[in-house]
Formats: structure tokens, C-alpha cells, sequence
């Protein structure tokens, strides 16, 4: 079988170029085109000096590539800009076998209403919108298979609803008082040169932001929301970690009576035990994951009442955004899952 | 006024330095002695070599010391070691008007019961136990400054501690479902020599451990339900963060009927009008609060249900260890609170 | 005796926040004015939350100070910028007694043409350049106390000329063939967001720039050729690290004939016996001088010939800029050289 | 073919762990026996959690292993025990045909009083010194082919002797003056338990050590001399980076007249032209090369006289240890001499 051509919009942020390291590990695709709108004509190389080794496409702008030629798109657009870009090429009809890989937030949230409470625009491509599948990938593998579209998770939200949605799911766990406290590195804020990012001011420090109010929020409760009897709604705090990769959320949840501990380490290894990426385990740190696609899920005995305290980590840029995406790649196309997905972490 | 003369037993581990460092800032002091017996006989700078530049006293083993010429003993020994170590200064009679600052958990638990069913031995000192005051500054100021022993708080329970005494104090907030989510720099761990605390394996990660089961739950829940009616259980999950000062916890409450957010901020602005430490803001970070014996905090609306976040953040080796116990010293002699203690924070 | 008055231009940057910090605790000094042009009307806690505790000034234009009124302005302005406003402070002769201490490069070049050659483009500030003396304290104080205007020299040529001059100046090393290999923290930088600066870029990595092009070439040159006999070049690289605060500059000198390790090390301990700041030692880290004023060098044997290999450190924020600054105007004003520079190091 | 049978002895450290990171990434080996004598009977995942998800042989003890069954032994043990262990494979007979591949010092000298100057001890496998390659890949690869016992170089020797050796042999530099200033990650120093490695000491921190004494010397001076007319002596100062990974070296060398930085710029382009892992760049930085087997070097003009700045960047577990040992076996048994080495640079 020829490879796969493949098209990465969105090539100068750090998720593009995530998704460039896991591709060209890929025996089953073909990089064809490389899309940085401003930085059109230069080479990856000249961006990313750590590519020089690799023969990768001159990057271009969206209107030079032939999408006729291409087999997957995947955007790592900022959001807003995303959902225009992926109208313009749906609306094209260049390609009606083209599957686009969205990794921004344009397209998770089912309803645009609700779209607009969370990101303050009007959603723009409200008529493909509703073609999205949310590509969580172990949850939605069917739906994931059969569509054009796949809206990747946030990298918060894949850490939260791989533990929660099984829980919820089989009704162990109370719909209320879930409080997932997040902490992340700093790749997830991406490469734009602002202050609050620069390396003196986040080295030696952590802090809480965006509490209560913070856009991952919303895609969240609509997961979790699906799978229980009725509305979701979280408390979730995401904290900025002095690390490069890496996301730890620790999870609290009330058990529904009747049930214990077990009951939930049992449920989520039963759910998880044909996943090769989701790991229950006793100890999990986010240096376990980093570099890779997995997640580690601990379930621990919380002290008061019947509760649990779930601990996930995830390595931000792979599972929480480019990895995932591969990983969709590969189940809508028939490969297997973990192609160019194996290698192992890397530590330290 | 002659100037106090202090010792320092456990010269030799972070929060002994800290200690040090502090009191050649303070201007009512004269360090006397330092105590370090698996290092008797060096100098201070043979181990620190940062303070080589200061007139510091030889080590010496604590049976060298001639408490009866010391004003101040700050105790900064392993705990159970700690118990022993005093109880032998106590016993001896050496000086009746002695004041010991322990920095240990051995004096925090007012009950031997409970100490021993959170440290696993039998207390040591079971005489001089109960004449401990514990020593959260703001909080007991009265009764430490008519102490001859106080146990100084865990660093964990004082960023908790000093968000939550007011509310349930004034019953803003329910008594259950407290949620204490802290991350704490590697300092904490102290100057062992552990693979688990070697640069190449804290950094770049993060962790939670000892979930629910952490020893200083037993402090934390003790001083809370001394100000609530009836006994208080809390969720506690430290986790380690690659940085070598600060504590950042996120504590999840939910508020009694009929008060709002801004009751709970009101309510901690009263309390904390006249500490010069203790600060509430709109937002927080450990870098603020970074080598000083300053704590802030911010309190946040949830989302869900009327529930509030805090945020509080403290340099868990100052406000959390030997700062407040400089804070306690000053409190004894009727200094004003703030000396030694009024340098800037450290940014970046 | 009322306390100085203090002005400190480019409150918003490292430097100036640095600055701050020092002057705080410092006895014998009033901050008088912050001034910050493009964050005039704002709090410095606006810009930086660590100073929420201090009673501070607003922020102000240039224009808004009344120079009369104030007795020391500390320049901690971009280069070129500083220049023109010392020019129209200086011409503006609001003040005659006014004592200027520049942290910029502007005024570190003796000779216009140099500044030129270095920086590109004309000095605008030609008159007063020739009255200015270049602030080494430790090597120039006599001059420094007679002075209008300090030049504070950059943080890398302060590590290296400490050293380096005395040696250069008694003929116990060569001329030529002098290799100054130096290791940054990213504060040298600035506060101002680019890309290179990022958290992600800088951590985990080192990297070196302006390899025999760096500017305080410039300066070091001319500084070592006074005290030579004849015109100096120098190699110096310069090197990024994944820190806040420090340079360790290692320094490899070939030694004159007849000269040994010993007498590199018997000169600079003499040279330096009376100066409380510089220690000469066996061991030097950067984390020995970490938030202080301190510079520490060893003087080391080196394997082939006759050559020494020196190492100092110092941080540089403080002895290489603000500290450094405060120095000069303690020795300006006659104060003790080490007033509010006598905290111990920030370690761990 | 069958795949190779591969042992890993000394699996326990971190070169052990990386070695197996690579090895699973390898199409052509299969890990047959893991060696850890202290942790025989574990799984290498109670060591290294991040390996949970691999099937891997249970730790066992040397004696153990059946080295008939084996085609190639990889040493990763400290040195003197690495000479121990490997006579007493070779003189056990128990398989000719074995391939072993040392990653300590043990053999890297080809003199047995060299080594005994160096390493303080008398070799005790002097019957098969004699026979061991050096194997840095680029430079020895014939020898490698046709040799039964491969010492790995260290890590700075390979940052220093990839770009020195070819400007040595074509005689475009001198021989003396050969100045090297080396910067390490932490993970050089080993997963010991000592406190100079904890991560607050290390941690916003850099220093010198071994200056002029550094065991790395002897095997630098060895190979420079080897392609040089007459001995050499170099200088060498290695530093401790706060970063897990990675080493740069900056060398300085005075070029031989006539010659130009653009002379070695081409040869070093020549030599290299057709080695995929040694590259010439304008800019190098240890983020460039993560977790992979490349050495970028970049050659810059010095300032002063003839002189040359060379950078070299390496991982210092990858190329440096683990990488270019797995690069060798790729060498030994013909196969491609990337395999296993291919991955992209890991980026932030």
C-alpha cells in the first residue's frame, strides 16, 4: 500500500512539531506538506533547528497545498483560526475522502451555543460542526473510525475523562463533587513570546489560573455529562508546573454507596485492560510518561467519608494532543493503534 | 539589652541553614552555638560552604553546649531525635528560663495517642508534652508568647492552616468535604541522601505521595477541630515539584448557606488585617513569597455549587519552617514581630 | 542625618526590580521615585506582585521627577535610551550635587569611537561621557568616590576583571592567549519576551552566542589593557544556562615565567584581604553567592604548562549590576561599602 | 535472520536504562538477559517505573547468565568491576563468538600503567586489553567491525575528539593549547545516592571539578595523539548543568598558519560528509539533540590571533554512552548504522 499523505497545518507551534517527531517515526505515512502561514518559503530547520536532520517539505501557506493530494490533514491552528481554515478546505470539496485531525478547540463542543459561552465568538462552521467526533481515543474508537472529522481533546480533559467516564459510566462515583486539580507544564501555553511565560518567571515557582473559569471546563462536562443520567458540572483548577512536558491531575471523587476502592480499580482495569495506552497502576509520575502516548491512572483511598483521590498523567504534547491524534490516525485508517506510537519514555 | 543567646540543634540540614541564614539578619541575636554531632568539631561553612564569609561558632555535639548560657534553643532535629534531644535539656534543669523552638512534629500532636498513631512510636517525653504550644503565629500568639516550648507548625498545615482557622472559626464553611491539594518544593524532603530526591529524578516530573495518609493530616485536623464544633476529617495530597522552595495549596470548601465568596474574603481580610504576613490577593504564586515569611492567599469562586477555592503559597523552608520559628522567637521576647524578617522577596 | 533620596529609572526590568529589592534594606536610603515610561501611572506591584508588602511610589515618566529633590538616580535603562535621558538630566541642571549610577553599557567605554565600534551607533552623550568612571568597585574606588557618574560595569566582565586585573596588573600572567569561557543565568536577558527566552526554550538546554562578537568584550578589553602594558584581546564566550540568577566564568591564563599557582593565588588574596566582597576559595558554585554581592574565584592548577584555570562566580543581578550599584553609592556617600549587602546567600 | 540475543549487564543505572530504551526501538535484537546483581529476582519496572509497559527479562545475577545463549554483551557496570566481569566471561570460554560491548573506563586505555596512573588500580584484566577498540563509531568504525571487545568512549571524549581528531590529523591546528571547557547534565554522575546530586543542590546552580584531573584526560590525550606527531596535553575543565541531559563542550584551538576557520570548517565537513550522526552547524544547543545519537558542532572565529571556537553538543547518555554503544553492534554485525537510532530530537 502507498503511505499515507499527510499535511500538518499549523507546523511552527509545539504541537506541530510534536506531531512532526511521532510522524516521522511512522512507517505508514508520507509528511507532503508542512503549513506556517508567516513563516511560509522557510524551512522547518529554520524554525526548529533540531529537524536539520530530517528531509521534510518547505513550509508553505494553506493556499499552496493541493489537498487533492492529501489523505489526512492535521490542524494545529489556534483555535478560531482552526474552524475557518478546516470550512475553506471542507467547502472546497477538493477532497471528500480528506480526513482532517482538528487538534484546537474548535470543534469539541457539540452544541455552538455552547461553543460561544466558552470561547466568546460565534462559531464559524456551524455547518461541519456537527460532523466532529470528539477523539478520545479509547472511548470513541467506533465513532473515531467513521468520520472525516476528529476534534482532539484538550490535553487537560484527556487526563480527566479517561479515569472519570468509567466511573461515571457504571455509576460508582457521585455526578456531584468531582474536583480535578491539574497541574501542567509549560508547553501547553505553546510558543508565543509573552512575559508570563519567559523562563525566570516560571522556574522556581507554580500557580493556579484560569479557576473555575478555564475554557477545558466545558468539554469535560459535555463528556461526562453524556455518559451520566443528567448535567456534569466540575470544579477544576489547572496549575503552570516548571517543567517542559508532562500534565498530573489528581482527581476527587465521592463512591456511591455500596461501592469501594476496588470497586473502582476493578472497573477501570476492566475497561482499560484491552487498552494498550491507559495504565492502572499503583505509583504514577509524570516522568513515566514523557515522550509517549500513555497514560497512568492510579485509584487511591481517600481519608474522609467514601471517597477517592484518582492521580492521571499524561505527557501534554503526545497523549494530551499530537500522540492522540496519531492515534486516531491509525484507527481511521485500519493501523495498528500503536504504530509509531512504541517507543518507550523517555527517562531520565 | 545584651543580645539573646541562641543555639541551633541540627545545624546541618536545610531548615537548620535557613535558620542560620535568618538569625545574621536579625538584630537581637547572637548565634551561641550550633549543634551538629555527626559533624562536630567542623565548621558550618565545611558543610555550607555559602557561609563561609560569617562569623559562625564550630559545630559541637548537644552534650558540648552549656544550656545554662543559651536563651533560645531552635531545635531543627529529625523527629523522635527531637523528643529526646529536649526532654534531656529539660530534664537536666540546666536553665529553668531556657525557651525551646522546635521545628519537628514531635511536639505538634497535643495527645500521645494520636502522636503515636501518626508517628508509630511511643512518645518519648510524655512530661513535657503537654506544656507545648503549637506555633502558627498567627493564630496562638498569645499563648506562645507565655511558652517555654513551642511546635512549630508543619509547612503543609500552615499554608492550610492559616486559610481555614478563620472560616470555620466563624462557620463560613461546612465542616466536611475539605480538600487540600499542596505541592511543595524538594527542600521539604530535607538533605538525605535518597535516590528518589537526586536532581535527574525530581526534575522534569511530578508526583503526589502519601495520599491520605500523610502525617501532618494529624496536626492539620487537630487544630481545625479545636475552632469547629466537633471533630474534623480533611483529604490531604502533597506532591513534589521540582523546585527547591515553596508551597503552593489549593484547598476545595464548600460555604455554608446564605455566605458567598465574599464573605469568606471579608472574613479572612478582618482576621488578617494587622499581620504583616499574611496576606489575601487576587493572585497568587510561590515566586512572590519566595525567602520570606510571607503567606498569601486568594480565594476563588467555584463552579460548581457554592463552593470556594483558596489558593495559599508560602516559602515552605521561611514561614513554613525556620522563619516562623524566628516569627515565634520574636513573639517570646516582645520583638517586634517582623525582625529579621522584613527582606523582600527574591525575584526573579 | 536624613536618609537619601533615590530615584530608580527602568523600575520595570530584572535590574531595576533587583534594585528595589536591595535598596529596601538598606538603612540609610528613601526610594524617592520609580520610574518606569511606559507603566507610569501603575504600582510597581502591578508589574511585579512580590513588592505587594512595600510601601512604594507610583510609577512616573521621566519627566514627572524633580531631579532637586533627589540625591542618587540609579539608570536601569535599555543602552542608547540611557544616554539621552542621563544627557537631559545632566544638561537640564536641575540638580548639580546629583549622583548618577548607570547600569547600562552606555557609558562603560572610555573612548567614543569604542563605543561606536561595539555598539553601532554615535554616542549622543559625547560632554559627559569623559566624566564618567567605570564602577569596579573593588578596583576603582577611589575614583567611584569623586564621581558624578558610575558606569557599573556589565555582569560578565565583573566576574572576569576581578581576577583577572590584578594578576595582569603585578605581570604574573601573559598577555595574550587569556580565554574567558563564561555560563549565564537567563535574568541577564531581561524581562523582555522573546521566543529564545521562553521556559521551553531555555530549560533543559545550554547554549553559547556572540562567540568573539559578545559587547562586554568591549569593556573587558579596555579595563585589562590599563593595567597591562600594552593593548589586550581576549577570547570570551559567553553561554546560556537553565537558571535565574549566576555567571561562573572559567577563566585560562597562561602564567608568567618563574611564576607559579601559588603566587596567582598569594596575589589575589592580597589584593583583595580588605575587600569583604571577594574570596578567594577552594571550591566555587554558583550557589554559594546566590541573591548576594559576594564574587568567590579559585585559582586552580591547570594540566598543560604553565597555565592556571580560574573559576569565579557571582550573581548577576547583584554584584553584576544592582548590588554593585548599591556598592558604588555606598562608597560615594562614604557609607560602610557592604550597607544593605550583608544578607547571607539564598541556598537551598 | 534470528534476531540478536542481547544481555544488558548492569541494568540497574542510567545508562542500563537508556540502553534498553534504544534496544526496544531496535528491529534486529531481541533484550535476552538483564543483569543487576544487588536487584536479581526484580522486574526492571520495580526500578524504573517507566518501563511498566514493557515485556522485559526479570533481573538476575551474572552468574546467571548463560552467555552461549548471547551475541552480545553490553557492559553498563561501574569501572573495576566492568574488567572483573568481563575477564571472567572471556576466560569462562563459555561462548568465542561473543560480542561485548563496554560502556565503562575499563578499556578504553590501551596502556595498563596509563590506566593505572588514571584509575588508581592495577588492571586486572591486562590478558585482554590488548584486544579491545576504542569505539568512537565515526573514527574507528573499521576496527570496530573485526573486534570481540569495544570500549565505549566517555561521554566529554566524544563532545572533544569528534571535531579535534580530524583538525589534529590534516594538521590544521597546534598541537598545544588545546583548551577544553566541557558542561554536563546530571545524569553523567549516575543514579548514586549522594547528597552533592540531591536536586536542591544541584538545582539553579553550575560548577567546575576535577580541573586538570578529570579521568576523561587520559582517553582524550590517548586518541589526539594517536592521529598527532608526538604527545599531547590538553586542558580540560568539566561543569555540572541543572539539566538531566546533555553536554556541550566549547574547545578552543590555535590554528596553524596558513589555515583559516574556513579550512576546518571543510574538513570537518569532509570527514563528516557521509556520517549521518556528526553534523556541522551554524548554531548548535544541547535541546537539539535529545534523547538521540547526533553531534552537532558548529566552528567559530575567535577573537583573538588565529584561533578557532569549536561547540560541540552531544546527549551525553545517548551519543555519549548508550547510543554510540548500540551504533557499534549496529557496526560489529552489519547492519545499517542507524538502526535503533533514528528517532527525532525530543523537542521541548
Amino acid at each position: 500500500m502507498a503511505k499515507l499523505k499527510v499535511a500538518v497545518l499549523g507546523a511552527s507551534g509545539y504541537t506541530g512539531a510534536e506531531l512532526i517527531r511521532l510522524l516521522l517515526n511512522h512507517n505508514e505515512v508520507e509528511i507532503s506538506a508542512l503549513v506556517a502561514n508567516s513563516n511560509a518559503g522557510q524551512n522547518i530547520a529554520d524554525i526548529y533547528n533540531h529537524f536539520v536532520h530530517f528531509d521534510l517539505p518547505q513550509l508553505k501557506r494553506v493556499d499552496e497545498v493541493d489537498f487533492a493530494q492529501i489523505d489526512v490533514a492535521f490542524c494545529c491552528l489556534p483555535h478560531t483560526t482552526s474552524q475557518e481554515i478546516i470550512a475553506q478546505i471542507v467547502d472546497s470539496k477538493a477532497n471528500p475522502e480528506l480526513k482532517i485531525i482538528d487538534l484546537s478547540a474548535d470543534f469539541r463542543l457539540d452544541d455552538a451555543e455552547n461553543y460561544q459561552k466558552w470561547y466568546g465568538n460565534e462559531h464559524k462552521a456551524k455547518n461541519i460542526q456537527p460532523s466532529a467526533v470528539y477523539g478520545l481515543s479509547e472511548i470513541n474508537k467506533a465513532k473515531i473510525k467513521d468520520s472525516s472529522l476528529i476534534a482532539c481533546p484538550g490535553c487537560y480533559p484527556t487526563s480527566a475523562l479517561l479515569p472519570l467516564l468509567p466511573l461515571l459510566e457504571y455509576n460508582l462515583i457521585k455526578k456531584d463533587n468531582i474536583i480535578i486539580d491539574s497541574k501542567s507544564g509549560i508547553s501547553g501555553a505553546g510558543r508565543a513570546s509573552k512575559v508570563a511565560n519567559l523562563f525566570a518567571e516560571v522556574n522556581e515557582s507554580c500557580k493556579a489560573y484560569g479557576i473555575g473559569t478555564h475554557r477545558h471546563i466545558g468539554e469535560i462536562e459535555q463528556e461526562l455529562s453524556k455518559v451520566a443520567d443528567g448535567d456534569i458540572e466540575i470544579d477544576f483548577t489547572p496549575h503552570l508546573l516548571p517543567i517542559n512536558r508532562g500534565i498530573i491531575s489528581t482527581i476527587y471523587v465521592d463512591i456511591n454507596d455500596k461501592f469501594t476502592i476496588n470497586d473502582l480499580k476493578n472497573c477501570l482495569n476492566t475497561r482499560y485492560q484491552d487498552e494498550y495506552f491507559v495504565t492502572i497502576s499503583d505509583n504514577v509520575q509524570i516522568s513515566d510518561v514523557k515522550a509517549t502516548n500513555f497514560c497512568h491512572i492510579s485509584v487511591n483511598k481517600a481519608r474522609s467519608g467514601n471517597k477517592a483521590v484518582i492521580v492521571s498523567v499524561i505527557d501534554n504534547l503526545c497523549k494530551g494532543a499530537s500522540g492522540q491524534a496519531v492515534q486516531n490516525m491509525n484507527i481511521i485508517f485500519g493501523f495498528d493503534e500503536r504504530l509509531g506510537l512504541t517507543n518507550a519514555p523517555l527517562f531520565p
